[in-house]
This record gives structure tokens, sequence and C-alpha cells, in this order.
């Protein structure tokens, strides 16, 4: 698969452009994406709300889980809590713990400028055959 | 408790508001949110962003969990995806499960415009003394 | 679907069985089954082991999602643990949230003799084609 | 913590020796227990039951969160089943992803004598202040 490909399909996501998450970096069945945070991420006490640290771990997913070139839909997802994100940039990495013909399972940290794990995240996607189209 | 207090203080979940996630119903240990599906919370395969339902349930979670008076923090949350959300409007309604001191568990269902359940979410938090405070 | 041939079916699974744990009903998509707390389900503090109700919970899940007569596969579950289990017997109830012919999902409770609600279950089943068999 | 005093306190959990799960090793927030795949673990399909894989990857979680010489009760388990246990020893390896004061979050993998990866398993317990008595 190129990952080109993988990228050119990603910039149809709407909502991780709204949110302002990137891709860092994809490889097949890994990906990296990034959060710098600001203030439309924050909830009603000031640290980074709980959907949008969930969103950030959730596009690592998606773009991974993507990454071999056919659509993957997410069927399920668990997320801890481990630290509240006060701000800077947020960094979500995903890899692949097992992937058969129809389900593959991920595995995703969601770290801190300083290195600090802020969640850590599961979750099961359902593979169809559809190629994915940029 | 007051539940126009409590709505008072989710004006500041400036996540919720970017999102068009609007408070429906709130009473003590109960909460109901709506979100008009946009353009900006839809996937690369335009569905609504799992991050996106996700967020939805989650502030309903926030805001049953808060409603005691008192602030709730996530502690952890599952998510199962049960069919697509496609658009119109998703509304997500948060019932308490147990509370006691420290803890409480709540199960949140998203539905759709035509009643299908789109999401089935759980959640815990941990409860703080702190009031929450408008 | 024939419920008795469900029940005969389930003969075959042993851990029930050497758990002490019994089918009460079944019907599609749903099922209760039960367990007499005994000595060995107990951890070391002297309540019913986490991994005790999680199984009793599992058996309500596996009957409930192979009621429909072909093979369901666990393939994710959560569990929240909302109090402590301390004798008499335990009952889980399993319903059917949501079924399409690959993947199905199910809220399971387990409660005690007194109506309390001890944990809250949720797990999902890749179906597959096969027919059990007793 | 003096490690033999953890081991002598599991001496008291009845479902783990009813089982047949045994403590490989411990050290402070971490753990290694197996468990060698007898008749009674199996289900309905001959295969290791959901429940006994959970109960051996709950006793790693239970083992290296009481490590530290303190009271410390699961409040949330998630599992994702990767692949069937067919036989022979399976091993599950707990390590501890954070701890504060009150929670604490572990993930814990299940593999079996090929190194297969059973299964994936993360949890949070909650912790007394109380010490572990054996």
């Amino acid at each position: 698969m190129d990952m080109d490909h993988v990228r050119e399909y990603f910039k149809k996501d709407r909502l991780a452009a709204y949110l302002g998450i990137e891709i860092v970096d994809v490889s097949p069945g890994f990906a990296t994406v990034r959060m710098p945070v600001q203030d439309f991420h924050l909830n009603a006490v000031d640290v980074v709300h709980g959907g949008a640290i969930f969103s950030l771990a959730d596009y690592a997913f998606a773009v991974s889980s993507n990454s071999h070139g056919t659509v993957a839909l997410a069927i399920q997802a668990s997320i801890y809590y481990l630290k509240a994100g006060r701000g800077g940039v947020l960094t979500a990495t995903s890899r692949e713990v097992t992937r058969n013909p129809k389900l593959a399972t991920y595995h995703i940290e969601v770290k801190d400028d300083q290195g600090n794990l802020i969640a850590s995240f599961e979750g099961m996607v359902y593979r169809k055959q559809d190629p994915i189209t940029a």
C-alpha cells in the first residue's frame, strides 16, 4: 500500500480537520497523529475534553487500521483517562495488536509534550474488502 | 441541586459548543443532549465520525455525572458502534447506573432521528468533593 | 430455533458446569443464568472473585448470542464492578442490543438475591454461519 | 513490599486455586501467572472458555495491583479476544500503566505456549489504604 494514498484519503476526514488533528506518520498497521491544544478543546474545568482526547486517539486508530488499503470500520473502543491534558501538543500513537481478514485490534497511547501518558485506548475494527479511495 | 446551575456550569464547555452539542434536559443522574449533524462531523467515508459520536455520548455522561453539584472526572469509557450515523439530529441519553461517594457509573445510548440505536456507551467517573462553579 | 436444542448444546460447556452456573431461561436474543455462590468462587478478601462474576455474565452472553442457532464467538467484553458479591445466588440476564449478519452486541446485568446490581457487562460477538450442534 | 507476603496473601484466592492458576512471578506493579489448560476450562466448541481466559488475566491484574501491599479493588476491565486458546499452558503478564494514590491502571497480555497473543486486557482498580493481610 502506498502511504501517500492513505494520507490523501484522510484529507477527506472533516472532523479531524475541524479539531486541528494532523497525521505525523503512517506505515502499515501504525500511525502517529498530533493535536496542538486550542481553547475549543477544553471542557468546563479548563482541561482537554475527554471527547477531544478520544477523537485524537480514534484518528490514530482509523489511520492505522485503514493503512492496509481497505476500509476498516470501528466497532468498539475503550479508553482509560490517566492524567489531565493541559495544553501544548498531544500526540497519539497506534500499533496493530492483531489482524485477520475480518477483524483487527489496535492499541493507542496519548501523550503530552513532556511524555506523560494522558490516555490508553484499545479498539477493534471490522474490515471490509472495499479499497479506500482518495 | 439546582439544574439551572448545572446548565450554567456547562456553558463553559468549549468543545461541546464547538461541535454544536446542546443540553436538552438534565435532572439528578440523568441528561439528554443533542447534536444536529453538520459537514464537519463527518469522516472520510461521509458518515458521522466515531469521535463526534463519542463526544456527544461523553457530554451526556459529563452532564449527568456532574448533576449532583460536585465535580465528577471521567476515568474510563467503552463505546460500541452499532449503526452508522448519516445525518439529521443525533441524541444521547445518559442514566446513572450506580453511584457511591467516590465512584459512579453511567450508561448512555445514542440514537438518530428515526430512533435507531447508533451507539451504546458505558463510563465511570471519580467523584471529587469540589462543587461545580458556574 | 428450538430452545431445547440451545440448552442441549450448552451442556457441553465444561467451565459453566465446573463453576456451578446453570441456565434459568433462554429465548431468541435473551438468556438468564444463575450461580449459587460457593467457597471456591471467593477471592483473597472473601468476596466473589471478579473472574467468577465475569464468567457468570459471559455465560449469559454466550447463551443469548448462540440462541439464534448459529455459532457466535465473543470478540470483546467490558465489565463494570458496581458492588461486591457476598453470597447467596447471583443471577445474570442478557439482552440483545443489536444484531446484524456478522456482528451482534449484548448487555448483561448481574444481580444478587436482594436485587442489588453487582456488575454491568457489554460484549460483542462475531457471528459464524455454522449451526450449533448439540 | 515483601513479595513473599504478596504470594502468601494470594494463597487465600480460592477461585484461582480451583481453576489451577498459579503465580509465576511478582514484583511491584508486575505479575506473571499461568494456567495449564484442563478439560474443565473448555466451552461448548472445545476451546478455552472466555471466562477462563478472563479469570487468568484478572488474576495477573489482581496480583500486580495488590503488589504494593495495600488492597486494590477492580472497578472495570475490558478484554479483547484475539485468537482461540486450544490447550497447553496459557500465561498472563500484567504491567502497571499508571498509578496514583486512589486509582491505578494495568495492561495484561495472555499468550499460549507458542507465544501467540490470545487476549489483550486492560483494567482499573480503586486503591484502599488497608494493608493486605496474609
